[in-house]
């Protein structure tokens, strides 16, 4: 490899892509806006999907799974929701191929047409209620805290890999409670799980909020968000965790007998992350030389290169990297030796700098007479040689110091592109010439919210929990309760 | 629950849907063909999922994941995989929906319909191969070890809840290779891993072979695979392993550099196992009591229930219990306490029999009195009052007793299922009176096998690998040059 990408200043789309495709995590498919996760891109999200998994257990939910197939009549059984979902998608007519007659080929046939289209889920709010009908009887079945890992399909025009793919890996929670209080809770609950995994797992600082009526889940009260930030100043969304109210439980006619022995609808959440955390990943920490990844989602948090020069070292240099190799497996660490004699040690370095891999140690004769190897960073390319002992303490505080380091750097790059504006006029200019994210006084109306959207491509990426100063909204001068987040975003 | 399942004597059957329906592992959906894995049922495949993907990496192979959707024409690409795979399958022929002008609800647009269809994956060596094109240049990208976890449509018309459902998950490998030898070696190697899940892990015995012509995958030179009994003397294919040939590396023109400078079409094998393999540990040792799982695949190993009688004792057996579910669960066991005030210990008894639970501790007044505990196995019912003392230990012996225990179980009813037979009479009467695995000569041509299909619903299960007896076929009297294995199969 040691392809040179595109840097960020040049044409940062570009960069993405060289990103995506050089350090091999995916890839487009033949199939338009569907993409293949090469195994190193596939190893990333096991790792985030295991991590998120034993958090969702760890609060009470159980894994399940709900059929790809939706019965289209499911759709506009909730009013909101058939107008946000049940527009682009993929829809199954036919159950049949058969052979052409002309015998150019196979072809559909058309006797073997499905009385009911069905439609590839883009979401599975509407078949998982229509199940929790039957699962839901009384109080003492609730709440029901269920969890599926699935894929889901939405026709997309534009696509990008990772960020907005026609076909995509995700994890929805379904959600049924008997009152509530007890459902915002959990909605609330789900939205600190996402924003804990961002920050403590993906090193990537999120703002937490709720989403402004215009931007709300299709279906839902109330829509929670994580909103991150990207290095071009773009805002990205990296989960959402809804409040439904009794909306699934009245289209699919959920009641529940209440202690009280009152029948009651039931109350629902939904929450979910995607693939996209991935793009968001790669957007947060990654420079002009590759993926920089933070440890804790390292698929190889430590590589070994060889530096061979005399043939009669190799046997020597390469037992004294399996020690080593030994020695920090055995602490938990992952670690690969790569000891192929078909690149030289500079290819190797662009390689492993290109995949992201948080820590280089390279051992030369002269590390090999000394007890001593190279160990190399890759968040700050910071180098030193250091001694053979005690190198696995070293290892592990040093990948703590990459993770912490990471986070805080982007943290300080959010500092830098949060902007408090007051006028029109900075309000535009910031959003033209800075990007990032702009605190502002907004009347509250979705009126105002689609004229600025209009004006500026800005949409409001979430109203902050608590409360906030009053003011002037920033485009029509009407009293504005608090400020709110504004960003152009992917 | 405690409610009351069919008996297997009585109809076979109905018993395997009672089973699945209340022990909570599975039930139909609204979409025809496509089952709700409930999450009792889900939890039994991520214990499968998780030590079959750990024996995959431990033998080199990686995850990645490949588009849901398959263009038409690549199912024409390879001449017999078309045959077997490209007829009764979900066919995408739109991307949009809206709104009917009549305002009667929504409606496929007929403006979005795809140039391609689209078929929804029911194997994907197609898409696969067709991406392997790019990856694969010269004998360095080789082997390529490839596993993908996916959910699978089948347009199959008769469904039975893991059995055979028009979706269903699985893994399915796909390996490409220098060479024939490794590429035979691989599809045998996994049919090991195999063999070693199903023996080890699902306490499952199974024979190992090849199949047949007739019952080879579609698109495959060889096909390996293992074979269970289930207890109506049925066989059930558990897991199968191809060698691919050049078959598909030819119809994607899949080409690599070799050693020696010369372009040549890749080998190829694919494997996969199923949620299938569910029904298969269902019936493979339940009872009429309900579901019966080996320790090591049971979501729940251990499950605590106190037996209160007097309100002040209440708290003190709860104690007791605690204490021992955290010296349980301390020493790595799955342990379930069943606090719960609204159901009798009689009740709870039936409800964790019938989940398959290995272990039973009920603790009551006396046991508490006497520093002992009451344990039940499943498997056999056995029950003893033990000394509170050294639990962990005791249980750990127990639950590896009941493990192998169910294995020789199961291999004590094949062995008496297994017949040796030479006449034709004695063919059919076993088939029809006895069922079970059938070891017969056979002339080896698909004609005979197809005639011996026709008159008693028996094919050849495998045959078995190794030099075998030559004699005369059962059915025609011509030369065989040793046995296979028929019965009747799910």
């Amino acid at each position: 490899m040691g392809s040179k990408i595109t840097s960020r200043a040049e044409n940062y789309s570009q960069w993405y892509i060289d990103i995506v495709q050089n350090a091999g995590l995916a890839e487009n498919s033949a199939v338009r806006g569907c993409m293949v996760i090469k195994p190193y891109g596939f190893a990333i999200w096991e790792k985030m999907r295991d991590v998120l998994d034993k958090m969702f257990k760890d609060t009470g939910h159980q894994n399940a799974y709900f059929p790809i197939f939706i019965p289209k009549s499911f759709f506009s059984k909730e009013a909101s929701h058939v107008e946000g979902f049940a527009k682009e998608c993929a829809v199954v007519t036919h159950y049949r191929l058969k052979n052409a007659p002309d015998g150019s080929g196979i072809v559909v046939d058309e006797d073997a047409k499905l009385e009911e289209e069905l439609i590839v889920r883009p979401t599975s709010e509407t078949i998982i209620w229509d199940t929790y009908r039957d699962w839901i009887q009384s109080y003492r079945d609730l709440p029901l805290l269920i969890n599926q890992w699935a894929n889901v399909v939405r026709w997309e025009m534009r696509t990008r890999l990772f960020l907005r793919t026609a076909e995509f890996l995700w994890q929805e929670g379904h959600t049924a409670h008997a009152t509530q209080k007890e459902a915002v809770e959990e909605a609330e609950r789900m939205l600190d799980v996402y924003a804990t995994f961002a920050e403590d797992w993906m090193a990537m600082p999120v703002l937490r909020g709720v989403k402004s009526a215009n931007e709300r889940f299709a279906g839902a009260v109330e829509t929670y968000c994580i909103e991150a930030l990207m290095q071009d100043g773009k805002a990205l969304q990296a989960g959402t965790s809804h409040f439904l109210g009794q909306n699934f439980a009245k289209a699919f006619d959920v009641k529940f007998l209440s202690k009280e022995n009152q029948q009651e609808y039931v109350w629902a959440t939904s929450w979910g992350v995607s693939t996209r955390l991935i793009g968001a990943l790669i957007m947060t920490h990654s420079d002009d030389k590759g993926l920089v990844l933070p440890p804790t989602l390292a698929p190889i948090q430590v590589v070994l290169v060889p530096i061979l020069k005399k043939e009669k070292q190799t046997p020597l240099i390469l037992n004294y990297l399996r020690e080593i190799e030994a020695e920090l497996k055995n602490a938990g660490i992952s670690v690969k030796l790569d000891d192929s004699d078909n690149y030289s040690p500079g290819w190797k370095f662009a390689e492993y700098e290109m995949k992201g891999v948080p820590l280089r140690i390279a051992v030369g004769e002269r590390d090999l007479e000394g007890n001593n190897l190279e160990i190399a960073r890759r968040d700050n390319f910071a180098k030193e040689i250091v001694s053979r002992e005690g190198i696995a303490d070293r290892v592990i505080a040093m990948l703590v110091d990459i993770q912490s380091n990471l986070f805080q750097r982007a943290s300080a790059f959010r500092a830098e592109s949060s902007h408090t504006v007051d006028s029109w006029a900075e309000f535009v200019d910031v959003l033209e010439n800075k990007g990032g994210f702009v605190y502002a006084h907004w009347d509250g109306t979705s009126e105002t919210e689609e004229k600025i959207k209009e004006m500026t491509k800005a949409t409001i990426r979430l109203i902050p929990f608590g409360e906030g100063e009053s003011g002037k909204c920033v485009l029509t001068g009407n009293p504005s309760a608090r400020r709110v987040v504004f960003a152009k975003a992917y």
